[in-house]
């Protein structure tokens, strides 16, 4: 399939509560190509506690949510990644993105692989690891490698989605500050997030789009001190080049151009891929460190 | 082996030519326990053209080179860390990092696994990929994953290297610009090098040491306009947090304490290491864009 050169991309930097409709709509006016919204945003960020009456948030696919969603990609003709709690027809949850492409048709579906469990973050509680592997999902604006939050700190899942073909890669997210944690450590911690993920479009040199909430939301068990969403969504190209950010509390619409063409002219000059030593990585599929093992 | 927790690192930014045993001795007089020195740091960079006649330059380990530098890390009782175009005794090649400990033993050798090749810096020409393996070496502060320049652009690396046990990632490297670029590319190239790095530290939770040459070097066989080395050496923390740097022109020690205890913090508040998803790693190890396949 033949894809653009350049493409406008744009995000929603939304709190809890927006109007997602009514900003998807702007952004389709202001020409918008892609649109991506962050994670899980048509709920709270229900998993700063363990309740199972939030199991009820979970819909299946095709559901009320995917067509609402589906309806307006066709309507805006864009290519819209939205993030659900899915419920599968076997009864099992998954924290999913889901891409339409510009006609409404599901384009494919990325269920997260790496799974959170700390304070406020608990999705193992919630999900199950994704099942589907690191495969981007093809539309008619190029190959997207959808990502997913606590993904964004494994460079490996960029890498297999670069080696897998994607053109771009996408980061719905839902991180933020712990309100009582001092101003340095929350630096560090923005600008730890801001690194790693600019680092994925460096190693791959492929551009990156990062979707956060902004807003504090509090924890629904009472047990601790919410979250402040720290926002500083953004889209970088090839080489982490900033192309445009937002600040921790603007709830808005960024965009950016695109050029899908810088990617060849940055391999060209460091072309890493080419030398990968495949017979040295084995040990990164070893049980090392590793909770999860399902050979 | 018990190891401090908290030690003086210090790197030499240096140009070709530099007094470097002067320069260890003041590193070391400041109080540093470990000194890094930049890839190749004896000869001026002689991968910029092929050339047979700078395979003479190759010594063997032991050998003269290692040596003198054995001596001066006993001498100074700091734990240092060299760079030398390595001459097997089955006359092969190789672009080496040497590791001496306090004693002046040495403690261990890392050899290049990527190895560049492109215009300027043709080192598949002089070297072979390395043949070791990412094994950090153990010294009596700590184990060190040493990897080289080239190596800076594979997450994998770093992560092999985080996996088999180290406690400080060390990158001597030789890189800069190339003079005919324009300022635009000149900052995107430099801040794409410093992220890429600063994110292996956020990637798996260890300070990071990264020691460039600075200064310009002519092209020996004329084709080209020589390299403008970008010097920016670094140290940073476990959350890629700067805890010192230099600048392009500077030709200076750099000193930061590290503590190591933070590294333990850091992988308290974001565990990323317990949730890889050693199942999905597969295709990471298979033959994708890659020209080296050597199982």
């Amino acid at each position: 399939m033949s894809t653009p050169n350049t493409l406008n991309a744009a995000l929603l930097q939304i709190s809890h509560g927006d109007d997602i409709d009514a900003k998807l709509s702007a952004a389709a006016k202001q020409g918008a190509h892609l649109i991506v919204l962050p994670e899980l945003h048509d709920h709270p960020y229900f998993c700063q506690t363990k309740d199972p009456q939030h199991f009820a948030l979970a819909e299946s696919i095709p559901g009320p949510c995917t067509s609402h969603y589906s309806q307006l990609a066709r309507q805006h003709s864009v290519v819209l990644i939205i993030s659900i709690f899915e419920k599968t027809n076997t009864r099992h949850f998954h924290n999913t993105a889901v891409v339409f492409d510009t006609d409404g048709q599901l384009a494919g579906r990325y269920r997260k692989m790496h799974i959170p469990e700390g304070p406020n973050y608990y999705e193992q509680y919630y999900f199950s690891p994704g099942d589907l592997g690191f495969e981007p999902i093809q539309t008619s604006i190029g190959k997207i490698g959808v990502l997913i939050c606590w993904d964004q700190w494994f460079p490996e899942a960029a890498r297999l989605m670069t080696l897998a073909g994607a053109d771009i890669l996408v980061y719905p997210t839902a991180i933020g500050w712990d309100p009582v944690d001092d101003e340095d450590e929350k630096q560090r911690q923005l600008d730890a997030w801001i690194i790693v993920q600019r680092a994925h479009a460096v190693a791959n040199s492929l551009p990156v789009i990062v979707c956060n909430r902004t807003g504090f939301e509090k924890d629904p068990g009472g047990n601790t001190s919410g979250i402040d969403f720290w926002g500083n969504s953004f889209i970088c190209g090839p080489q982490g080049e900033l192309l445009g950010s937002l600040n921790a509390t603007q709830s808005s619409i960024l965009s950016a151009r695109i050029d899908l063409n810088r990617t060849d002219e940055v391999r060209h000059v460091w072309p890493y891929l080419l030398d990968r030593r495949i017979d040295g990585y084995h040990d990164l599929i070893q049980q090392k460190l590793t909770n999860r093992i399902k050979k």
